[in-house]
């Protein structure tokens, strides 16, 4: 079996840490970056747990650009461009063939949603199979997305279809493939939102200065709607017939792992003029689907089982 | 059992995110924190396994600290000051008391060696247990210790005592002691090497702009040594007679687990009083064990069955 040195030695060939800010890459006790002037600097970390947050024979490619995309969500989420990275990894054995297909997987996603992020370190160990990634990324602070500041009118917004991350999930489960034998290249639609989410950097970017408020629905619709109006003040009205779905509204709602933004716009800026530009720089179809009102609480959506997806509490 | 929301809530009341730099702590997508200006970042990850790198039923505080404690070690190895930092814990069943004691040690490791560092996110899931940890620190970049600034003529120097990381980990096996049951005010003299390590963060500052190089002897001083003399294209030369041990020889120069600091000094810091000074600001006692030559390679070292403690090929 190949070393824990050896591994690395490999991954840093594949993934050179290069940018403006990186003066010192993977190789020394630890990286060293020079943060660029007047940005803030945004942190996050998100750990996926085999047969719980992903298929253990998942093939290395998929396992990794999902692994990096619900992370660079959160980036997407506060609005931030996407910087340096760390990858821990623990694997009960690794070989050379599954580190590459690995690496195929962070340089894809990377490329396609985050040309300006650079991995600039990591941890390889022998352990249970789990990933956890760490993104920072870098925005100016008074124009960062928090989910504080939605206001009494401004509108409710969300990118792309819900409940497509669940049905990819089912779908998965349902159509006999065998996950290690998947590739990058060829994942089935349907499959697609859950194993190669597209996390919405481009959106999040064309939203500074713009949203009021802004939130990643990894935990499903109502969930973050909650979220968002607890931390803004406000209560929402929601019209559950204006959410874009595939399946159900409980799967819409609540099923999760849809990695879309929910967002808030004064009515100033949703015009249509500026919504067909918002769309337009964001990659994404955005739809209106309610309005921040003055009386606390979450108002239109059907009786739900079960509020939000708890990754934690889950069976 | 405790939800995901209701842990990361008691997390939350215990480690308030604040600090000078930290213009919004845990509770959105992400962290946002303000760069200080001038300062480049440190970033590191380290994950520990359970049964691998602790028992798996060691007491939660003393796994916070030495989850901690070996990150921090990262940063006082590149003369870092520590700054914001993120844990992702997964456990299988995690209770309320659990949490509890994992912030006791959080609180108690950064109070002792990192005041200035603040927990400003991290992940909660249900899965093997097992903690992933990432540091950033600040330094001036042309003040960062890296592995490459040794040269020819230079001192080589250590921190602390050698072999007492491997010491602790046998004595705690040897014991009899319930790991469960340890707890951080009562942490036997002889294991505190290995459960409660001590990062040498005040004695990385002091070597700002006085070490050419350093390392932390994480995997064993055999193998750093190899890893400074690599970076810096230098020899070196080493009497073991000279290196600060408990244990046998192989113990010292292949135990890991020791979280000392490797170094090298140019001549003209090296006088005794500029040592001394060293040892106070550090708050250890550092050693001198060797020089940098021109001719590459290690002299001086006994032969040794095994170079360095690769944590992921051990059985």
């Amino acid at each position: 079996m190949a070393s824990e040195f050896e591994l690395i030695a490999a991954l840093r060939r594949r993934l050179p840490a290069t940018g403006p800010t990186v003066l010192l890459g993977p190789g020394d006790d630890a990286a060293l970056i020079q943060p660029p002037p007047g940005q803030g600097q945004v942190l996050s970390t998100d750990t996926l747990v085999a047969d719980r947050h992903f298929p253990a024979d998942l093939a290395p490619a998929l396992l990794a650009w999902r692994s990096l995309a619900v992370n660079l969500s959160d980036l997407a989420a506060m609005g931030a461009e996407p910087g340096p990275l760390l990858i821990a990894l623990t694997a009960p054995d690794l070989t050379s063939a599954w580190i590459d297909g690995f690496c195929d997987g962070v340089l894809a996603c990377l490329a396609a949603h985050a040309p300006s992020a650079t991995l600039v370190g990591g941890n390889l160990a022998r352990g249970p199979l789990q990933v956890s990634v760490t993104v920072t990324g870098w925005v100016p602070p008074a124009q960062a997305l928090l989910r504080s500041g939605a206001k009494v009118g401004d509108r409710i917004f969300v990118s792309g279809t819900l409940g497509a991350g669940l049905a990819g999930r089912q779908a998965l489960g349902a159509s006999g493939l065998v996950p290690a034998e998947l590739t990058l290249a060829a994942v089935p639609a349907a499959l697609a939102p859950y194993l190669t989410p597209e996390p919405r950097v481009a959106l999040g970017l064309a939203l500074r200065g713009k949203a009021t408020a802004c939130i990643d629905i990894s935990d499903g619709l109502a969930a973050e709607l909650g979220h968002l109006a607890e931390a803004s003040g406000v209560g929402m009205r929601v019209d559950p017939e204006a959410v874009p779905r595939v399946g159900t509204f409980e799967a819409a709602l609540t099923g999760g792992d849809d990695y879309e933004l929910l967002f808030t716009l004064p009515p100033g800026e949703a015009s249509a003029e500026k919504l067909t530009a918002l769309a337009v720089l964001g990659g994404v179809a955005i739809q209106e689907i309610g309005v921040c009102e003055a009386e606390a609480g979450l108002r239109g959506l059907p009786a739900l089982g079960q509020a939000g997806w708890d990754h934690f509490s889950q069976p």
